[in-house]
């Protein structure tokens, strides 16, 4: 090989230099690191890597070869030999596994899903990875490397600075902040994240100390749940009803536990998708001013509506810097560019980016810089649109597939934005559907999943982000089957019951 | 313009609806979000954005532009008026600057150097950006996203899934491992990090649980000491002498704290530059397995040896579990590629993952392929022997131009290893040399920077890697007048103190 082989040798012993290098080398067979049939480095090479005389390295592969550990075969160089391996000598034997010291327990976390993964049809609002603009992307990519070196460097060199992300990015965002979502601000007011996930765990650890509060809406998301724990906050749950959190119910909690925060999903509840009314926005955002709790406002989804009304985030009626308000490039460009951002007053940003510098010290410059070009250009704006295009038609099949052939199983309203489906399943033991419908090849969210308290299903979220058309048809059928597989076990209820109102005004999920 | 405006709109006052799109634009422009000469959408795209007749956006630009908000010029299109614009309108009057709630204190952090950072010659030991092989990233870059669609989706759609990073990168860097560091590895036993930051923040976040400790190298590496803190640990300084760490003050603190690790610098000390001594490393691995605790093995320059003479890692003595190897691309490709790695039993990685998907989900597959590419087709290894090349030429020069220029001034070895110089300069008030370096023009690290303790400095720490020969040149030339100029007031110590010998060994720097 052409490789430099480095090796450890005890040159402190008595021995000479070529033993000393041979002894490395049978050393490194014994424990495994070099297996039968390794190509070795010619001697002329390995004596320039140990800094030694050729002569040395010579001697040293006479010394294994005459001992059987190596073979020089003309025209293929010199490989460890297959009889040098014995049983002790393999890999396997010398991985550790265990350790002498104690871990801390796992997160209560909820089960993978088992079936082929291969040909599932997943019903899931995440996006479809294959609508990424990666052309562009790439070419922009390169183009900042090559255009920025800084993108290259430590933001700041010093070992406690600390970075907002790009500042190109940062102005870019604010920008598209400002026309699409009503915002007043600048890229002060901007802090680029790793995905809104790690904008939401660096606002609580900038907010909360052991024992304060978060509460959260239930039902909710619940990764970010674990992500605000992870943060060191106590997490309690708010209900919600048809006219989203229940502020009333959050004024209590705030005067009877030390409340640092809320999270919310306002203009589209996840998982729900019902909308804060008016009268609520104001109230809330007064009591976070006179009780003094932050607005952790999530616009997971603030890309996609479809019928033309907007619905302006909390952080546009804010006037009293009681929002933080997060979002991500992650569901309009692909789940794995990993571009999030918080809009809040400085002062915020700061402690946040502080603490994002001792996490990871700070993000991929040349990403934001390469996501920059896409924003200014105009190519993320034509590409949103695009896949508001492509979403809408596919809440429309799936919406279709649903009433044709779930018809007095589930009742849902067709969402006005989102990417996602909320269907009431009155008569149905949903958990036991959603078994029935994996086992059938296809997923979806049965409502426990967003439940505080984990009480059984009544509720099903069905993503159209993730098939096309043809493919949200095939899972509907497959949805059918499995609500038949598993009838009557599923259905609890009387007939009667498949028509109650579900999102009515002033019910109350949690 | 071309882009679209989007409106929130009170739909439900009585006005009719052109009216409330025009009262909404007014809103906008008094609030600061459209300024004086911002470019208005078409009518009929306005139209299209808010889904009504194109009659109706005609009628509310006739009613803007009767009331003098916005003007069209013929071949110009529509813009907000200059006249619009009042003072109580400008964006800075209503940004948010203050927050209704409370927020945690920032950490104690050095302060940032003054002086024109622009023609700052950086003495560090943080890598140049100008070496990085940035064509054959980009095109890897590229390669990645046209070939593995995967890398741009959830590694794991389900919310809770966790990722150890892209397994082809953890492939090729277990191979890399085994092969430079002498480990006995797979990819199972290898987590990717952002940065290797990331991978002791997780260690410490699956170790400690409140009130736990961690003991750290003094002096040491400041910012993974605000890192662990940030974690939820205790961090416990243990003093290093010319052997490393001092093995008897850990098992002292051991006995009476509840020690959850170490953080360790073995192969070359930060910032000394000293190795742990053969018989500490295995005491060290005996203790932590009898003590039960974790050792953080950080591998902060391990490519970087210039003499042909190999120290293993203690990850490659290591037989039963005891050691977390932490260790990082960032210095060999560019301080901005953020992929770093943790080796360990898988036990331990799980948890680290579990963790890591609570703060930012994961990270990024497209980078972690294009990285790939680069150690599959040994790119990555000519250009670590490239740099390695260059930085043995600055070392010496810099060597050299201390030897010369600060002769009597500073004693220190020419280094085997690593990217700085660690001098010792017992005549000095080295942290009044360090000022006036900077207004000479010339920073470097005082060792204050580095002591627990934040005691006066008595060592200078001067970084070869990030200036070319003869930039180090001057920088010394630098650092000689600057302490010219606070001579008599740096110099605190009688002549004949300026040879005492400082690596002596069994002495402590704590």
């Amino acid at each position: 090989m052409d490789r430099d082989l480095r090796l450890v040798m005890d040159r402190s012993s008595d021995e000479p230099l070529y033993m000393c290098i041979a002894n490395a080398i049978v050393r490194d067979i014994r424990r495994g690191r070099l297996v039968a049939g390794t190509p070795m480095p010619g001697t002329r090479r390995l004596a320039a890597t140990l800094g030694v005389h050729r002569n040395t390295t010579v001697a040293a592969y006479r010394e294994l070869a005459g001992a059987g550990w190596i073979d020089t075969e003309p025209g293929r160089g010199t490989c460890i030999t297959r009889r040098a391996m014995t049983p002790a000598a393999s890999p396997a034997t010398t991985r550790v596994t265990t350790t002498p010291y104690r871990l801390r327990s796992r997160a209560a976390t909820t089960e993978e899903p088992r079936g082929d993964h291969t040909r599932m049809l997943a019903l899931s609002h995440m996006p479809d990875p294959r609508l990424a603009p990666t052309v562009a992307l790439a070419r922009a990519y390169r183009r900042a490397m090559r255009q920025h070196r800084d993108v290259l460097d430590y933001a700041n060199r010093r070992g406690s600075g600390m970075t907002f992300g790009h500042v190109r990015l940062r102005e870019a965002l604010a920008e598209m902040l400002n026309r699409t979502r009503g915002l007043v601000v600048d890229a002060a007011n901007v802090l680029v994240t790793s995905g809104s996930q790690m904008a939401l765990y660096l606002a609580a650890l900038a907010l909360v100390e052991p024992g304060d509060v978060i509460a959260v809406e239930c039902m909710g998301y619940r990764p970010v749940w674990e992500s605000l724990r992870l943060a060191g906050a106590r997490v309690v749950p708010v209900p919600i009803d048809a006219s989203g959190i229940d502020v009333d119910a959050l004024r209590e909690l705030a005067s009877r536990l030390p409340l640092r925060a809320v999270y919310v999903t306002p203009a589209h509840q996840h998982p729900s998708g019902v909308a804060l009314a008016p009268e609520r926005r104001v109230a809330l955002l007064d009591l976070a001013s006179s009780a003094g709790f932050a607005v952790l406002e999530d616009d997971w989804d603030g890309d996609f509506d479809y019928d033309g009304e907007r619905i302006e985030p909390l952080a546009a009626l804010d006037r009293r810097g009681a929002v933080i308000h997060v979002g991500s490039l992650a569901k309009v460009l692909a789940p794995g560019i990993r571009i999030g951002y918080a809009v809040a007053p400085t002062a915020v940003l700061e402690l946040m980016a502080e603490r994002r510098c001792f996490i990871d010290r700070q993000g991929d410059h040349a990403l934001d810089c390469a996501v920059s070009e896409l924003l200014e250009d105009g190519e993320l704006r034509r590409h949103v649109q695009r896949v508001r295009g492509i979403h809408r038609a596919r809440r429309d099949a799936l919406a279709s597939a649903l009433a044709r052939e779930l018809a007095g199983v589930v009742t849902f309203e067709r969402p006005a934005r989102g990417t996602a489906i909320w269907a009431h399943a009155p008569g149905m033991d949903v958990d036991a559907w959603h078994a029935a419908a994996l086992l059938r090849g296809v997923s979806f969210s049965a409502s426990r999943e967003f439940d505080f308290a984990d009480r059984p299903s009544r509720h099903a979220r069905f993503g159209f982000a993730a098939l096309d058309e043809d493919g949200l048809v095939e899972a509907v059928r497959r949805l059918a089957a499995a609500a038949s597989d598993c009838a009557p076990r599923c259905v609890r209820a009387v007939r009667g019951d498949l028509c109650e109102p579900d999102l009515s005004r002033g019910r109350s999920y949690a």
